[in-house]
């Protein structure tokens, strides 16, 4: 209990943050009220807003401002080219490497029917429309190397074979600047097993 | 950049948080926006409560809802004692560990006259009408053991002693379940130096 009802509640507020305990929460509030005014008014209003105004993408399905979102509105992006992750991080990750320039879809999970998350929960109706009517040409296949990310691979490659669509995996393999020696031996068994002709 | 701007600057406003980064500050944004909207919301208004409500106690200028904090409200509190901590922070290190039943006097800082940090910043005058007034019978200095902390103490003491009040300063030394092998040297000097009779 701290002198301030209302820091105490701040401070429970907080504690719902990932990765934030009752220590980190505490000296948070006690930062933001003693020493960042400006910066609490910003955070408070700003997911004030972003609560309000942010709904999904038409399109894609990510978050976005607009009924589509400014990848899939924007006429830079290569239409014929789809890519699909789990979630809007994977996105953000993909835009900052710069290694893509087509449109996404973003499922916000992978299948999971043991948490009962099946084919409705992703979207994938959404998706089929999208294969139908536009003129994809192409589908990477994006999730993640577990389990469930390629059974789900797995599913939307067989719905984009359905529309003759051509479908690719992104390459798992041993990351740039890791040491052989340090690698686990799932992804040396990828490495190997994807391995590329080298002239 | 991501698929919305309102995202985007929320993840900018986290990042203004002590210990959180771009890529944190992205997790915090996303699972608030995507999982925890209720979490959400509590952030937001109660950050906007604690700007608008919480001010400094009239006694002790900590952090208080009204004129004065909770604790010196309280009759549970023995008036005749008063901590001097440097932050809220330490106050509320100190009430969980239930240690203090006095009252506490917060010097939002320490005696710093390189960083213009002098007595009129730090409430000396607000502290000497205290004791002048209040009949108050012991003054505890539990500013931190560092150089500072340790002028500051010194000076409140000169305060105290003027007023004909005793002071006292919290024992350092060996931290309990501290290992002498693990203690640094300045602490084991304070330990030694400050040792007690053991019968």
């Amino acid at each position: 209990m701290s002198s301030s009802a209302h820091l105490d509640q701040l401070i429970e507020a907080l504690c719902c943050l990932p990765g934030v305990g009752q220590k980190s929460a505490q000296r948070m509030a006690l930062y933001l009220i003693d020493k960042n005014r400006d910066g609490a008014r910003k955070i408070s209003s700003s997911l004030f807003t972003a609560l309000e105004e942010v709904k999904h993408c038409d399109l894609c399905r990510n978050f976005s401002d607009q009924p589509q979102c400014r990848i899939c509105d924007s006429h830079k992006r290569k239409a014929e080219i789809l890519c699909v992750v789990e979630t809007p991080a994977d996105v953000m990750a993909i835009e900052s490497s710069g290694s893509f320039q087509g449109r996404y879809f973003v499922l916000f999970g992978k299948l999971s029917p043991l948490d009962g998350v099946g084919p409705d929960e992703l979207g994938f109706d959404l998706l089929e429309k999208r294969l139908k009517e536009e003129s994809i040409e192409e589908v990477i296949l994006a999730t993640n190397p577990t389990i469930e990310g390629e059974i789900t691979a797995q599913y939307i490659a067989d719905l984009a074979k359905h529309h003759g669509i051509k479908t690719s995996r992104i390459a798992h393999g041993v990351p740039m600047g890791g040491e052989l020696e340090y690698v686990d031996g799932g992804t040396l068994m990828r490495a190997f097993s994807g391995r590329q002709n080298y002239d």
